[in-house]
């Protein structure tokens, strides 16, 4: 049977298979997030192989989280340094945005593309030199980061021999060394793998002396290997397990070879091992007759072959994380990429960080309050906290976004309570809590057994106002707001204030306190920039708060409004918010207007102008944009004021309650009210009334 | 002992004691939401009494919900008419719209006030055809509709007689009447009770004749009494059931006698009753002993006493209804009263009626779907049926404000689904379901297995849209716009289309259809205001609606928009429909702009101006009203479209979803589009671009 001739086998490689990690996937979608955006230029990746070391199983090619580019240098570049079992080999990966471009992907010139590095590198004799480069690999994918769902496509590049190679023998390599040979075979691979320098380098030269003595070299080697040796085979680390053929990587070491030194027979010696130790009973020899076609040259990048096929079918993979992911996280991530999508968009300068570390005071959890934590939700805000006294009642779901039917039943539970329950439920990585508490009012005399507890309220007033970075004036009454605006002057915490009429609605953000001058001295910019600070709530006023609650009839006890405002003026409440994180100056931004847009420092914003006060009408379908500067007689905001207040604390806020003129006399408005008696002093006209204090622009 | 001098005893009344039926509060609720309003004049109501009827227990004075006035002019006026259990008294109540109010009331005012009435009918005779006004009674109450609970008090005004009434003697009817006299006066006694006629007079005269037979006599015939008669006694219906003491009625009843008939001595007799009989064993017989003091006279109201005891306390009582009423009929009542309490302040005209009758369907239940339901909602609307083919994804909670984390753990519940879940939970009144499906879209081939599916879409839509009063198109592809724009231009309903760019939004709503002006040729009035149509969404466009979607990437699929855009827009469209609804054109009603608004139609409406297009800017704070017409190539509402749509039906549908060009092949503008090639087509712009088409103004 041995002399039979017979006709040439062709060589057969058992193809590569791809495996991927799930940390990959996350790695690759933070990445994405994170860096990348919609940018789709191809990155460099790594892959890890290393030898079979299992008898019925073949070694994958694996991408695991480490085998994306660690920082943005790197993102076209070096390769990972491996170690003995997950030896780096090169790849590429192409990820589109849309399903449609991954399908539209020219996988030829991809495939061709790579393949022709290879050549290059076989050519340069960069192969020579870094031998993983002979085994690049491909992938194309779509990552679907809405759903957590990925489609993927490996490709192993394999450079077409032609005429193919033709298999002379394959044995088991233990059959093909003698014993002694395979020893000291087995004691040289052992220490080439065990060596730092060269367990990742999976080509190398095995070169046995006629005395047996094994060594493994450099590919680069070849030459000086020549004439004293018995036997010089090609050595690779070969993943495949089968022992009727070798693995994927002998095919383009076999170009290699052949255009390097135009061999006409090649000894391969495919290493496998067994336990993290050279197997020679696994491993491989084999003996390969290789023709040079006529035509082919340097210049002339032969075809190739090697996307992976997906169970015997010409189709990508796919794979779903979201069913492995903890639903909370899955949310986070997903509202999460909504926001850098939104950046990625159109708002290349928002800084999402800013927004989802600001802690938000919401004073009032009615129509506006509901509509304001709704819409800090969606900007990405994360810690809101809830103060209201009241209670949720039966009229209040319809037109109070946080509260349902079943939140009133009963006695009805506490509006500061239903809300953060709300919150949790829509969006359980909130980080939100309720405070039920009324806000003491001036003008509203209480007893002397009621002093201690108002007292207390006004430090938790006080308190939260210091431990949050903005603070929404959203409560039902005029007067309800004075005590906050006074805390957040004299902390200097940005105030949101919004307020409805009938078909009317204000939103405005006060200026910086009065002292924010002084403790801000180091920046010259902001004392240059704002001479003056823009307006309070009450700085238009000549008339301090007082209870405008005892007597109202029913209809007035109600927030009437058209149900349309509180969902408008809620959501520029938070834009404007918004705006003033985003604005470089903060707090100390000037106001802009709409008139204005082409010039002044609307460019500063990514995100528009950013106005002083908002006022609209759904009546007439309009909103203007105004600016008013702080008043010098402003009972909440007035250096006067502010100074009286932390000078006199407990009796000042005391007295101020008790004693309705109390603030005008303090502020002089006493007499500024009897010069302007004649004011119309309803806000929803007195931008045409009152010029010199609110100017419409 | 009975010849022993006893000092003269002064005769004391058992008061009359209140019972107020819960049917009363319902029916005054009713009435004071439905009629009322926050009038807080005083109305007339009837009480009803009736003799004792039980040996330990006294009858109250009733109030039922036949206590009140059937229909307004009666508000002021009539009395019910009674029967023998429930005789009627006439009252009055003060019903104050605050707490407050309630407790400033001047009840001694009141009080006098009705006394007055009771002397001036003595004094005119009144009293002596119609005895039941002796015993007026007056109601002072505070009804909180919020909370369902009502603060009143009772008074029954009584005449004090000065010098007070001596008792001379009191026993029970048998003792002082043989028994002969006594079956003769019970047999008059129930003969009165049983007549239609007398049953409800409740003061009587007795007369017994020197034979023992008894008659029972109108007040009105003392003086034909006189004379012929052993035994005259003054009868009343008492309710009192004490065998010590005359009940309350008797006190006015003394004051007639004393003042009209200048008596020393008045014999009188407390009729009472068992089991719907005279028992003449509870029933009292007394002597009185009758001064006039000298400086009284005609023209001096006495003094008058009579505001109930709660529990010994002069304070009023109180009743909660909350807890006995189903906890959705209260929600229902509550929202209810605030749109009312809406009206009452601010739109008196405003035609609730339209508002909850009216259905709406909602095509996409996306941030505008939510938000627009919501809005809806706050107006009373109670009919909403959802469109919408998606599910909920964990990126939507915290901008669409129907859904919670919980809708999209797992698969996702279908927005459709959960929205209608969610609208019964924020309101259980609701009348709301939802259709799972997609819109059929122009230039999105299907193949023609798809056919039969995509028609019973179209025909499902088509049904949808007929059953429904008002469509929103708030889908987020433009071209699933077109076939409900076709459909309503068709049905001619009325279409209100909201669409958000990044930071700008865009609401109008569509013009009535081509073929409503002779479908209404009867109203000429139309004819005349309406010679021309506003536009669609689409008669502004040189191209016909096409496939957006296909290939758009991750950050294009995702509809990016600033969280503040929706709640804006989806609530401005919601007030545009509401000023439709409410105007008298309805559909047809002609497009104002804020800046005509001193002129023009504006007063027709209650709820101010009603633009066709409202644009707005979230970067600029601004916003715009704009109107355009109809066009003549419009590819959505055209009557060159409407007419093939009629006459071609589903082939033309498919043409247009299958053949990209057909539309504007069909309405000319393919040709108009090559006239205008250099056009900027975002509508963003198109304000500046396109000024023939959409008019600034
Ligand atoms: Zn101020
Ligand atoms: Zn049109």
């Amino acid at each position: 049977m041995a002399e039979k001739e017979t006709p040439p086998i062709i060589l057969q490689f058992a193809p590569l298979n791809s495996s991927v990690d799930e940390g990959f996937w996350h790695s690759f979608s933070s990445l994405k997030l994170d860096k990348l955006g919609i940018d789709d230029s191809p990155i460099s990746i790594t892959g890890f192989s290393g030898p079979c070391s299992h008898p019925q199983v073949s070694n994958h090619l694996t991408l695991l989280s480490e085998s994306l580019p660690l920082d943005e240098e790197s993102l076209i570049g070096s390769t990972s340094h491996g170690n003995r079992n997950k030896c780096p080999v090169p790849g590429i990966l192409y990820n589109t945005n849309t399903v449609e471009s991954f399908n539209k992907l020219d996988k030829q010139s991809l495939l061709k593309a790579e393949a022709k590095k290879i050549w290059e590198d076989i050519q340069s004799g960069k192969a020579l030199e870094d031998s993983s480069v002979l085994s690049r690999f491909l992938v194309i994918s779509f990552a679907d980061l809405k759903k957590w769902s990925f489609r993927y496509w490996f490709a192993f590049p394999a450079l077409v021999l032609d005429p193919p190679v033709s298999l002379i023998e394959l044995k088991p390599a233990s059959e093909y060394f003698s014993s002694e040979e395979a020893e000291s075979v087995s004691a040289a691979c052992n220490d080439w793998r065990d060596s730092d320098l060269t367990t990742d380098v999976p080509f190398f030269l095995v070169s046995v002396s006629s005395d047996s003595k094994a060594s493994i070299r450099h590919l680069k080697d070849w030459e000086a290997c020549q004439g004293d040796h018995q036997k010089l085979l090609f050595g690779f680390y070969d993943p495949c397990h089968l022992p009727s053929n070798p693995g994927w990587p002998l095919r383009n070491y076999l170009a290699l070879i052949r255009s390097r030194w135009n061999l006409e027979t090649v000894w391969f010696f495919c290493y496998r091992e067994s336990r993290g130790f050279a197997d020679l009973n696994l491993s491989l020899v084999g003996q390969a007759s290789v023709t040079l076609s006529s035509g082919e040259s340097a210049e002339t990048v032969p075809n190739s072959v090697g996307w992976e096929l997906n169970k015997g079918k010409r189709v990508p993979r796919s794979i779903s994380l979201a069913n492995s992911m903890d639903p909370t996280r899955l949310a986070v991530s997903a509202v999460d990429l909504n926001l850098k999508l939104m950046r990625w968009r159109a708002l290349p300068s928002l800084n999402l960080n800013v927004l989802s570390s600001v802690k938000c005071l919401l004073l009032g959890a009615g129509t506006l309050g509901c509509q304001v934590a709704r819409t800090l939700m969606g900007w990405g805000i994360r810690n809101i906290t809830f103060v209201d006294y009241g209670k949720v009642a039966m009229s209040n779901p319809v037109r109070q976004s946080l509260y349902t039917f079943e939140d009133c039943v009963g006695r009805g539970e506490f509006k500061a309570v239903a809300a953060v329950k709300s919150l949790k439920q829509i969006f359980p990585a909130m980080e939100t809590s309720g405070v039920v508490m009324a806000i003491p009012m001036p003008g509203h005399p209480i007893s002397s057994q009621e002093e201690d507890s108002v007292l207390g309220d006004c430090k938790r007033l006080s308190d939260l106002i210091e431990s949050h970075d903005a603070v929404f004036l959203l409560t039902d009454t005029r007067e309800s707001r004075w005590l906050p605006s006074l805390l957040c002057a004299n902390a200097n915490k940005i105030a949101i204030n919004a307020a409805l009429g009938f078909d009317s609605y204000m939103v405005m953000r006060h200026g910086a306190g009065p002292t924010s001058l002084s403790d801000d001295m180091q920046n010259l910019d902001i004392n240059k920039t704002n001479t003056q600070r823009l307006g309070c709530y009450f700085c238009n006023d000549v008339v301090a708060p007082q209870d405008s609650m005892t007597d109202r009839t029913l209809d007035q006890q109600c927030t009437v409004t058209r149900p349309g405002l509180a969902p408008i003026a809620g959501a520029l409440a938070v834009e404007l918010l918004v705006g003033v994180l985003q604005h470089p100056l903060g707090i100390n931004a000037k106001g802009d207007n709409s008139s204005l847009s082409n010039t002044g420092n609307n460019d500063d914003s990514p995100l528009g102008i950013l106005p002083h006060q908002i006022r609209g009408s759904v009546s007439q379908f309009s909103q203007i944009t105004l600016l008013g500067q702080a008043s010098n007689s402003c009972t909440a905001c007035s250096e006067t004021v502010i100074s009286e207040y932390r000078k006199r604390g407990n009796s000042f806020i005391l007295e101020a309650i008790n004693h309705p003129t109390y603030l005008e006399d303090l502020t002089g408005l006493t007499e500024l009210k009897k010069a302007a008696n004649s004011f119309n002093l309803d806000w929803e006209d007195d931008d045409t009334d009152d010029d010199d204090v609110a100017v419409d622009l």
